[in-house]
């Protein structure tokens, strides 16, 4: 017999009884029904359980065993008495009849429970995290992230990409975050980095002649802490393609994005429509380029009903240029309790407030009520309800000036509202493509043109786009929105040198610092340059929407806590004098 | 039609003829055969011939192009003419009569041609990476890289193991090497170090209760230059398994191996029977851990012989404790040329010569050639020639001394003995176990006792093996020979703290040092640790081996230089100040 199992602890069935079997794994639970001990010992693969009584010479040596010891036992299989059997377990027609014992790994005294559902501090369960992994929930989410990774690769190779590896230790990349430096030691005082993204490696690698590469890379940015990211690093499906358009790009991640979902998402809707909307309207409808559409809510500029009415605040405002109302339509909203409530959450937002108008049944027929309402009059206020096609027991909800200013207060409204009013559809993953992402923003304050995401894209409308207002400028560049969260981000990439200096000039770069901040690329441009485009998709966070976590702790293995320390390994930790020496660095003394 | 390609440079077949159709692709090579232009349109998947002469309007454009550009033509699949068609390529049956241009990218002068045998100085290669990875070979050993990794994978989840992601920013690891550090902005002072391997964190997702591990890992090591590895970080596959023995290791992972040698080998052959031969068996039969057993020959003791003999050198050697006489048989070397090439051999690598007697016909019998013959008389010849199991036409070489003084020399004669006898079989890839490592090593000169490998392997005896004699114990620990490589190392971990203790204690480890160095896993170790044992494969050797390349640059989409740089991206380089501030350090300027 195989030294530690002839079984694992999810094997045995009825069909067993009466073999002598063999056992690994751990203590989960211990029962003491007075001169029988039962006891659940678990596995990756399950639970079974295991009893003893005085008549196995096992016995005495099972009585001293502790939650979470590791264990060895040979026993003989036993059908559990009918009304014993446990059909949530695949293993609940049995148990084993122990008749000896051996401790593999004993265990102290734990600082945290394996079995049950007891809370701990993050602290703890970071520095213990192998006791915490135990857990039956994070078992669960380690093997849905393996899984998930898994399932990716697999859908990748079935459309003929290949994994490529690039550098880890690298040069400094042109993301814009923070990168984490590591000095060199044959260079003292060069110090290589790690990237931010393959970016730059993987447009090379279509210079190279590749054609489809893909890649689960890790990422490194040195970033201030928050919940929902790891200060270090995070991981991406990362692929990009040579001869293709935006749209091809959108054929190759939809199948593999929608299997993944459907395969892991435990039967929650996934759609299979995936709209494509403008940066603009998903500014203008969403309030957000990251647009739940789970929730049915769609914004609309409702300015001309207000225009020279008789509510001032919104009549004055619309003189100024470049303002807009907009209006949040809130179907079955149509309580002035309501209202009021999101009256409140705008200015808790930073806004003097939120006009409203709903809808109730006068008996002979609809009022509009609200102090908006009354301001406007009957007529404007019927033609709004009517672009809005709502009716009774509804509301709609009005905000107004500058778009910049209120947009994202809209937006979280509009999230806000449908979650109240049950709008937003649970069990669902509801994707959408947001596309014609603006090239360029300017500094509201010093009028400077900038970057507005990513400087690597390819214009719409190429050299001839660039000669005009860059602010005008569209870059074939898109997200992937799936409910509120931005999971996918890419472009067609600008592979023209000349469009490429172009492009830098407007924002205020010259040739000089092209060349030397991205100067691979730059040169690789200048020797046959194909075409391509790609994507990368934040697999953290599909992992995170697939387990239903909202902290991403809880899909990494051994994540590092808020303030980047492994409490577990002891990282930062201090470098030798020898380390310092050899790398040429001096530590400056910190004052604190 | 698609705005790029219709087909790839490899698709388009007999079957294809009078379609018109949209190829883009490099410019592989120019024909101008007096007004019709031939040219090789190449990309990933192949080449299809183009052609065009003056009746095209894309003829005036096309003159123009030179090898390199990228270019995107529409025109007419038409059928060659019988006698040109050529057999070898998948599209050599057509070529496209082209109608219409588009460059995509022009190329400046070309720095390294890819059309061709040329040979390049590496560091035109490596700053041109893009040029020189168009290449036919290197794409071909990308692709194989990528299909191997991929292959691997799929025969790791086929057995039941899942992938999980170890940190890559984390704490300083104990293998030995050098690591390399990355300075903590949040903790200035502080550094995290990347892994040498994930060893800790491999078994401590074993401790965690995960049963089967694997990764495709990236290691770090800051390792001086070498030219078979990769100064800054390689790959392994890398396995770890709970509640196994050394058995149950070599079960998975040789079906994975042979599989992907199989898989990738070009038809060589791939050896199904893996001995399992002990380290001081190794070392006695080849002079070497890692053998190349395609090689026939097996080193023998033949000390025996020699004891009191007529050859006073080996006589008197054999006086003194500890040392030996060793033979290498070299069927089919009895010849003197040969065997003054090998004594002159055995000189140049620093040894005073090598004794040999070889057998020649001599008419009416066997005649024993070679002063060492003479020397010890025909007896003692005819009982070597025995136990050697030689005859006419064959060699002898014999070493003598303390073993370890010439074991390495032994090696490298039989490596060059089977080789220019031809006896080392081609096309075939030998693999062995070597097993039964010392867990301990004595420095010659102080006497002090070290470990010899790793510290991690449990001992065989546990406890009870570690109150004897230190250098008497054997680990389970093992490494796999490939043709003469160690292509996998391993062992069954040490999962018990007191024979940890008592393992570093022997090797001059306080338990302070223990607790401080591998605090995590000692930690571990106290809360139910399961007995778990694994190992890892070299990915970039492997496939080196199948590629039948012998620098590890020829492997990797974007090495490093011998100097660690990385000249297409220019790293390592200089910090910012404000980098350097941010992490609180200082360059210390060098003296040179």
């Amino acid at each position: 017999m195989h030294a530690y199992r002839s079984h694992n602890c999810a094997a045995l069935t009825a069909a067993n009884v009466g073999e002598t079997v063999r056992l690994s794994g751990w203590v989960h639970r211990v029962r003491d029904h007075g001169g029988v001990l039962f006891i659940d010992l678990r596995d990756h693969f399950g639970v079974t359980q295991i009893l003893c009584d005085g008549d196995s010479a096992a016995f005495a040596e099972l009585e001293k065993v502790r939650s979470e010891w590791c264990v060895r036992i040979d026993g003989t299989v036993k059908a559990r008495d009918p009304d014993l059997v446990n059909p949530k377990l695949p293993t609940g027609e049995i148990e084993v009849y122990v008749r000896e014992l051996e401790v593999l790994g004993a265990a102290d005294e734990l600082p945290l429970m394996v079995f049950g559902d007891q809370e701990y501090p993050e602290e703890t369960r970071l520095r213990y995290r192998y006791l915490d992994l135990r857990r039956e929930a994070m078992q669960r989410n380690m093997t849905l992230r393996s899984d998930v990774v898994a399932s990716m690769r697999k859908r990748m190779w079935d459309q003929g990409f290949r994994e490529y590896q690039t550098p880890i230790i690298t040069a400094s990349s042109p993301e814009g975050a923070r990168d984490f430096l590591v000095p060199s030691r044959l260079h003292p005082g060069k110090f290589y980095a790690l990237p931010q993204a393959p970016q730059q490696f993987k447009q090379l690698i279509m210079v190279s002649g590749f054609d489809k590469y893909f890649q689960i890379a890790p990422c490194f940015r040195d970033e201030d802490p928050r919940a929902d990211r790891s200060p270090t690093d995070f991981y991406q499906l990362d692929l990009e393609m040579s001869f293709v358009e935006q749209q091809d790009v959108f054929d190759v991640i939809q199948p593999v994005l929608t299997g993944v979902f459907e395969e892991f998402g435990g039967g929650r809707k996934v759609d299979q429509d995936w709209p494509q909307i403008s940066y603009k309207d998903a500014a203008l409808w969403y309030g957000t380029d990251k647009p739940d559409l789970r929730n049915p809510i769609k914004m609309q500029v409702v300015s001309e009903h207000f225009r020279g009415s008789g509510f001032a605040i919104f009549a004055k405002l619309l003189e100024q240029e470049g303002t807009e109302i907009r209006a949040i339509p809130a179907p079955g909203g149509g309580s002035r309790k309501f209202c009021d409530r999101m009256n409140a959450f705008a200015q808790k937002e930073g806004l003097p407030g939120m006009g409203y108008i709903f809808w109730r049944d006068q008996g002979e027929g609809m009022e509009a009520a609200g102090p908006l309402a009354k301001n406007i009059g009957p007529e404007r206020t019927e033609a709004i309800r009517q672009q809005l096609g709502l009716g009774v027991g509804d509301a709609a909800f009005f905000l107004g000036g500058k778009p910049k200013a209120f947009e994202k207060v809209a937006g979280k409204a509009r999230d806000v509202i449908g979650e109240e009013l049950n709008l937003t559809e649970k069990d669902r993953f509801a994707f959408a493509w947001i596309v014609d992402f603006p090239i360029y923003e300017q500094d509201e304050e010093t009028g400077a043109i900038d970057f507005e995401h990513n400087p690597f894209s390819m214009p719409q409308g190429g050299m001839e786009a660039l000669q005009g207002n860059p602010l005008d400028v569209r870059g074939y560049q898109y997200d992937l929105a799936c409910n509120g969260y931005e999971l996918v981000s890419g472009a067609i990439r600008n592979h023209k040198p000349e469009i490429m200096l172009k492009a830098f000039e407007l924002a205020g770069y010259g040739e000089d610092e092209v060349k030397s901040r991205f100067g691979a690329l730059f040169n690789a441009f200048h020797y046959g340059a194909p075409p391509h485009g790609g994507c990368a998709a934040g697999i953290d966070r599909i992992v995170m929407l697939l387990a239903d976590e909202a902290n991403i702790r809880e899909v990494m293995m051994f994540p590092m806590n808020q303030r980047a320390e492994d409490l577990m390994m002891d990282a930062p930790s201090d470098p030798t004098s020898d380390q310092l020496m050899e790398l040429g660095l001096r530590i400056i003394p910190q004052d604190q």
